[in-house]
C-alpha cells in the first residue's frame, strides 16, 4: 500500500533511479510544418525515460540509463550528452544496428511522427544491467520498449528482478498503436504490465486508448482493478486525480504560463521521483511533480535547464 | 553481343527506362563534420536509380521509377518531387512502413552513412509493375534492392521478365557489406546477378569488394567471365576501360573541373542510357556518359540541372 502521507521506504542502494528503454534522436523540422515540407531539421537528444534521467540529475538525485544505441556517430552523440550531464553510461549498450530516430515536424497541432526503430529494441538483459538494477531504488520505463521483441523480454526480466528485490517500479502507460509490433493486441499486453508495477501515470488520452472513453473516476478504477498500487491520471490544465485504491485525491496544476507542453509529463515524473527519493511523502511528491512540470512549461524543449529541487520548493512555496 | 559501333535495337515501347529500387530521403548535415556533431540537417530527394530517372528525364527521354515509400509525409515529398519533374509515378508504391532514409554528414573524406531502411524493401511485384516493365526499353537497378528480401524477389522477377522480352538490363554492382542482410554472403549473390544482366558499370572499389585487389584489365575479365555482356570499369580521373568480351577500349574522362563528385556515376549512366535510346552507338553513348558526368562534376549535389542531350553534344563536341 502506498499511503499518501507516508514516505516510501527505499533500500540503501547507491543509484536512485534506473530508467530503461528509448534513448534516441529526435529530428525536428526547424519550421512549423504540417507534412514534412520543411527541408531543415535539427537533431536533439530524445527518448522519454532518458529525458527523465536528465531531469532528475538536474533536480539533484542519481540516475542511470539502460538503453541501446548504434555503433555510429548518432549513438556516440547520445552517450556524450549523458556524459556531459554527469550521468553514468555503464548501462548504455552500443549494438550493431542504427541509432533509433524519430522524425517529426514542429507543429502547433498534433504532428504525426515517423519512426525509425533499430538499435533501441536490441537492449539485452546483461549481468551488468542486473547489477545496476539491484543497486537502484526506482525503476522506470514507458510503453516504447515493451512494444516489440527482443527488448520486451529485457523489460520483463527487469520488472521481475525489481519486484523480487522490492524496488519501486514506475510505468508510463503511453500506449499508441503506431509503435506497436504488427499483428499483436498491444492493449491487452499493456494491461498485463499494469498489473505488475507500482505506479502508473496515464493521461486521459492514454486511458481512452486502453479502455475507451469514460469519466476520469471510472478510468482510475480500471487501472486500480488491474493491480497498479498508485494511479496518477493527469487531466491537462485540470491537474490530476490520484488514487491508491482506498483514498482518491484531486490535485491542481501549478502552471501559470504555458510556452511549450513538450516533456511536461516527463517533468512531472522527474519532480515526483526526486521528491520521493529525498524523503517527501507521496502527497508532497505529487505536488513536486506539478511544480517541476509548471517550471518546464515556461520554456521550449523536452529537457530544460531545471534547478535543484530545493529551488523548486522555494519557488512554488512547497 | 553488344558491339561498340552498333546501335542497340530497342522495341517500340512507350517508356524508355524503368529504374527499380531505392527512392529515399538523404538527410545531410549542413556543416562539414566527421561524426554527426552537426545539429542541422537538410533533407534531399535521393536513391541512385531515382536520381538516374531524374537525370534522363532532363536529358530528354522518358523514365519511370519502381520504388516503395511510406504512407507518410516524407513519402509524399518524394512522390511530389518526381511529379514536379514530370516523371510518371504509377509504379511508386506507398506501403505501411516508414519512408527509408540515409543520414550522412557532409564530408571532404568518405563519410560513414547511417541507414534507416523500412519502406524501400517492401516493393512488391504487381501486375501494374509488370505492365510498365513490358512497355519499357531499358531496366536499371543497383545492389541496394537485391541486398534484402522481399524486394530482392521483386527484382529477380523483373530481371526474368525483362530477359524474356529482350529488354536491355543495366546493373550497378555497387556492393557494400554495410547494406547487406545479416548472415549472408552478398558477394556470391551479386556475382550470380552479374551473370543475368547485359551491362555492368563497376568502379575499381566495387571490383575490389567483389574480387579482391587486381589490375583493371583482370577485374574486367572477371566480370565478363561471370556473363556480363558489356563491362564499364570506371577508373576515376583515369576514365574507364570497357569490354564486350572481344574488344576492349580505353576511354578518357571529359572532366576539366571537379566541384563535387556526388552522383557522377549516376550522371554517367544517365548520359549513356539517353544516348542509346536516342540511337547512338555504344561507343558514342559511352562518350555521352563521360560528357554528362563531366557536366555534373562542375556542380554540387547528386542531381543537378542537366540540359538536353543535344546541348551536351554541342558543349563537348561529340
Amino acid at each position: 500500500m502506498l499511503k499518501f502521507d507516508e514516505k516510501v521506504e527505499f533500500q540503501n542502494n547507491r543509484h536512485d533511479i534506473l530508467t530503461a528503454g528509448e534513448l534516441l534522436i529526435d529530428m525536428i523540422s526547424s519550421d512549423y510544418d504540417g507534412n514534412f515540407e520543411s527541408n531543415t531539421y535539427h537533431k536533439f537528444f530524445g527518448g522519454s525515460p532518458s529525458n527523465i534521467a536528465m531531469n532528475v540529475k538536474k533536480l539533484g538525485i542519481h540516475s542511470l540509463v539502460a538503453s541501446a544505441v548504434g555503433e555510429d556517430g548518432l549513438g556516440d552523440f547520445l552517450i556524450k550528452q549523458l556524459q556531459i550531464a554527469n550521468i553514468d553510461t555503464c548501462c548504455v549498450q552500443q549494438v550493431g544496428y542504427s541509432t533509433s530516430m524519430v522524425v517529426v515536424t514542429k507543429s502547433k497541432g498534433t504532428p504525426i511522427p515517423i519512426f525509425y526503430r533499430h538499435a533501441d529494441y536490441h537492449l539485452a538483459y546483461t549481468s551488468h544491467l542486473e547489477e545496476a538494477l539491484l543497486n537502484s531504488k526506482i525503476i522506470h520505463f514507458s510503453c516504447w520498449p515493451i512494444s516489440v521483441e527482443p527488448v520486451r523480454g529485457t523489460i520483463e526480466r527487469i520488472i521481475e528482478k525489481a519486484k523480487e528485490n522490492n524496488l519501486l517500479v514506475g510505468f508510463d502507460p503511453n500506449y499508441h498503436p503506431m509503435i506497436w509490433q504488427r499483428g499483436e493486441d498491444g492493449v491487452e499486453y499493456v494491461k498485463s504490465i499494469i498489473s505488475k508495477v507500482d505506479i502508473v501515470k496515464p493521461s486521459e488520452d492514454d486511458a481512452e486508448r486502453l479502455f475507451g472513453k469514460d469519466t476520469p473516476e471510472k478510468q482510475l478504477e480500471k487501472f486500480l482493478k488491474l493491480g497498479a498500487k498508485l494511479v496518477i491520471l493527469t487531466l491537462g490544465k485540470d491537474g490530476a486525480i490520484v488514487s491508491n485504491g482506498t483514498e482518491t485525491v484531486k490535485l491542481d496544476t501549478l502552471a501559470t504560463e504555458v510556452v511549450d507542453t513538450t516533456g511536461a509529463g516527463d517533468a512531472f515524473w522527474s519532480g515526483f521521483y526526486t521528491a520521493l527519493v529525498k524523503g517527501y511523502t507521496i502527497r508532497e511528491a505529487l505536488n513536486f511533480g506539478f511544480a517541476v512540470s509548471a517550471y518546464k512549461l515556461r520554456f521550449t524543449g523536452a529537457v530544460v535547464n531545471l534547478p535543484k529541487l530545493e529551488v523548486i520548493k522555494e519557488m512554488y512555496g512547497l
